[in-house]
């Protein structure tokens, strides 16, 4: 082989891994938008199978750990909550969860990645449908980051650490000003003495609206490449 | 030509293959970005520009088929309505098509393609312009599904069918939970015994808001690889 | 070298450009998303160092020039309104600033680009934390165009003009439709008599809603390729 070939060679390999990288934020991003389609209309079968089966969900201060913790979750909290059981939407439920704004970093053997991405939702109960519980809301806003970790294999991308964090939340009528309800979506028991609980509670507990944590960013400052820290300085009362 | 060499243009062609499909997912995706703004503005010539010959709008429960079709939804239904006429923005009137969330799948021979898309709307008619006739929102949010199909030629895409779904509808009042006007944005009549009706209307009509149909994935799941099918299990009453 | 080989490395020079367009678009996309997530934490001092050292920022009808010029803007009119001055958020304020939608052309040499954004809000002050000033406003919703440029060397861009054009302003309880605080977050001062005001006024000033002007795009026409002119009918009154 010529010196030149030995080069041209090498220029390809550089090209496809440059090109396979591009591929999988595509993949990656797609993979989390499916998610969001999905959720939107309440087929959670279809939610659980977008995940590994070394998977994780941190969801309103709980984890819930392996196929059989977010099953517990997407299925027996989730499905039974919303649809009664049933996999798919029912009359008068909206829950679109918009996903959007996704920063993806994806590790140099191509075999995992971290995620950065926003939700915007919009939800709630058709009066048709008759009253809401007390525990439920009749129709809200809510915003959310997930900062996330996927593993691929020959392409393939699979979720593995779905890290949902609300930022805000609003009610219809009255916004995120007023918002009182700071019970709503909050992960407080554990499995198997609650049936639905999560496997472990995230201690401490994140803030949550009116308190405003950031969320970590899992990449560098894209300009100067240093690490986000919190401000040393006080925040003011 | 050695064979190192033939194994390297084997490789190029590869190559040039997979960053083609990447190539037409981001001219495919800006498409549709486009879209969403000019329909902001009410361009509707440029909007029009947009489709291929061989082209067809689904909207409301109509089929607008061929050039002469989308230009009957675009020019004469809804630039005569929303602007008088006038081909852009007209003070105090809002229509923003917020585009996301797009999933992309181009043929192998790059000369189709078919995307899922999100649509977030914010629209109305500020206070100023006087009062809005009986059959017009003052202030609304929509939210809606595409799936549409695009051809493409040469890098250059052109939308083919453009198939929007209203997934919720809300007056800013009162809200998605509280929304009744079942009739708005519905197409009824067909063309030519309506000047601005359909070519065809489709059968069975969609159901509405706040009835919630999946609008059937055009892609396989990403990880299971199935095709989406309904639950066979009744819905909950 | 045969003619072969020197046809092989023409063809991987072509894809190393093409590939390197895409990855640019990548990178201006994540730059302008982190720009996002960074204004929605308060996060200041990241957001100015994503920019140039030539850079510029429109606001309001002001252009605020060169790093001391958006240091003013973002450090001593923002961050002191915003935060009291701290470097981060603080509890029970909102501002987020949702990125979507970006339709971005790269020049041939790769050294700068042009963008369109979409940017939506979500913002406001939660009610535990006391009344709010009479020039603020409880909580509101907003929506807003970019056109920006961008530098590049070697892969890495910076953020060269950020000019961001407010579309619809709607507070909470009222929405866009009875929008009349046009004087909100309107710049008419310069400095160094105003210590925070801009470096110029834009003049014209463009209209503001419920005006509804055309934010010129930076691109041509995807499919025929015209650029943007506004019609030459008169609008309707």
């Amino acid at each position: 082989m010529s010196k030149k070939t030995k080069q041209l060679a090498a220029e390809i390999a550089a090209l496809r891994q440059e090109l396979g990288i591009l591929r999988d934020k595509q993949a990656i991003k797609e993979l989390q938008y499916a998610y969001g389609y999905y959720l939107d209309k309440c087929l959670y079968d279809e939610v659980v199978d977008l995940f590994a089966d070394d998977c994780e969900v941190r969801f309103g201060g709980g984890r819930f750990i392996g196929k059989p913790g977010i099953k517990r979750l997407f299925l027996d909290r989730f499905r039974q909550r919303f649809t009664g059981g049933y996999n798919g939407p029912i009359d008068g439920f909206l829950l679109d969860h918009q996903q959007m704004q996704g920063i993806i970093s994806v590790a140099a053997n191509r075999k995992s990645a971290k995620a950065r991405f926003r939700c915007f939702m919009q939800a709630g109960t058709h009066i048709s449908q008759g009253p809401v519980a007390a525990d439920r809301m009749q129709q809200w806003w809510e915003g959310g980051i997930y900062e996330n970790e996927y593993v691929g294999e020959d392409g393939l991308w699979k979720i593995r650490i779905l890290n949902y964090n609300v930022v805000f939340f609003g009610d219809f009528e009255n916004g995120w000003a007023a918002w009182e309800r700071t019970e709503i979506g909050r992960i407080t028991t554990t499995w198997p003495e609650d049936p639905i609980g999560a496997d472990e509670l995230i201690s401490p507990s994140p803030g949550r609206w009116p308190m405003t944590p950031v969320i970590p960013f899992h990449y560098k400052h894209p300009v100067s490449g240093k690490k986000w820290k919190p401000a040393k300085r006080k925040k003011p009362k």
